[in-house]
């Protein structure tokens, strides 16, 4: 039984506001919560139809209809379980390894696939701009596959990020260097910029190096490559 | 003003057998109208407000009012224009370049992303099974940002076409060999398969190898990449 409580609190956590003020997410989907739930981050609470299997302490669990799941689903077709989890508490930054820096990225779905990519790849921790799309927001959680759980996101001011970073800085951009001919080193920062805008002049004018992907055929079309496709090349290429 | 016949066309078209039948798709949002107007695709209609401009011969352009353009958008901010093309004439099949093969792929954002990184990578064209989502789905279509003026997506019973080829046929598979240890061909077929299920196995026992791309750390998480960010990783070390 869901409370009417219960679900304004789960319509309030999908505005960043309360997010931020309450210290809590939400969760859809069977396997982004079973990803949850097998790592270190903490179950507020636990909304799910009879199907779902779930080995947590039953007081967090709270049993509910299909109809109970549909009002408080943002899914058309909602998926046995809905869950509140606690937002892990900030990691410090690191020093070493691959760092990812994302300027104004919009997209929920484009930030979902790149911190999925992150995980893959073995990126340390992803810097974002503080107007970059929330990554609580649960189109992104929901994107992200469980990766969430293992990769450290951070949101800060990035200029005096980077003036204080020791490591080289590369930036993504289509008149950069070609990063099939680039030696790139393990311990580095890559930027990625804005859907529409790309990297902001501001904080390109931070970067040591930048880094281009050179298109097939030199005709001017197709202009440009969207930044989730462009971000899984240049980590690979970091990898290779 | 929009015609109650139009209103009813551009609804039907949403749906593979009304767009199979008449041999025209929809295509939203002014930048992708713009590269579908440069192509030699032919216009049906134009269905656009007084702040689009516009030089193609006026019997086919059709002013509209905003809210004319929300009854016709499938867009929830409808973008200006909404336009009905004659689909291209089907290419014929190619023996040469490399060849994208696409099983069972599902969702019409992934099929966008894939015919965009085909047309930067200069792939020769794309085959998909008959179940893959249609590519003039609308959305498939405004994923493509006009990429598909330019790639020729052909559908066809793959096993068929991959037994009469006589390129090397490589598929995306999580136990292939390593791809950035494997010297790659400029003459090529490569396979990626369903989102969920990967290639289906009769597919796949028409390949002639297998390529995997590398994780960074060799935990079991996470279990795989997004196969339009694989398609991006894969197409680039052909291209390197």
């Amino acid at each position: 039984m869901v409370s009417k409580n219960q679900i304004k609190l789960i319509n309030n956590l999908n505005q960043k506001k309360y997010r931020n003020a309450l210290n809590l997410f939400v969760v859809e989907g069977e396997k982004g919560i079973e990803e949850f739930l097998e790592s270190d981050l903490e179950l507020h609470t636990l909304f799910c139809t009879s199907s779902f299997e779930v080995k947590k302490e039953s007081d967090k669990v709270i049993c509910v209809s299909e109809t109970e799941l549909k009002q408080i689903s943002q899914l058309k077709t909602p998926n046995q379980a809905v869950a509140i989890f606690h937002k892990p508490k900030p990691k410090p930054l690191l020093e070493c390894g691959l760092t990812l820096v994302l300027d104004q990225l919009n997209d929920p779905g484009n930030l979902g696939t790149i911190i999925r990519l992150g995980d893959w790849f073995g990126v340390s921790q992803i810097i974002c701009s503080p107007d970059t799309v929330d990554c609580f927001n649960s189109k992104v959680v929901q994107a992200t596959m469980g990766s969430l759980t293992r990769v450290s996101v951070i949101y800060t001011e990035l200029s005096s990020y980077l003036k204080s970073a020791k490591l080289p800085i590369y930036a993504s951009a289509m008149q950069g260097d070609s990063v099939y001919k680039s030696k790139l080193p393990k311990n580095a920062i890559l930027i990625m910029g804005n859907e529409a805008n790309g990297i902001s002049k501001g904080i390109f004018s931070l970067a040591t190096n930048s880094l281009s992907i050179p298109r097939f055929n030199t005709t001017n079309k197709p202009e440009s490559l969207n930044v989730a496709t462009a971000t899984a090349i240049l980590l690979s290429e970091f990898n290779r």
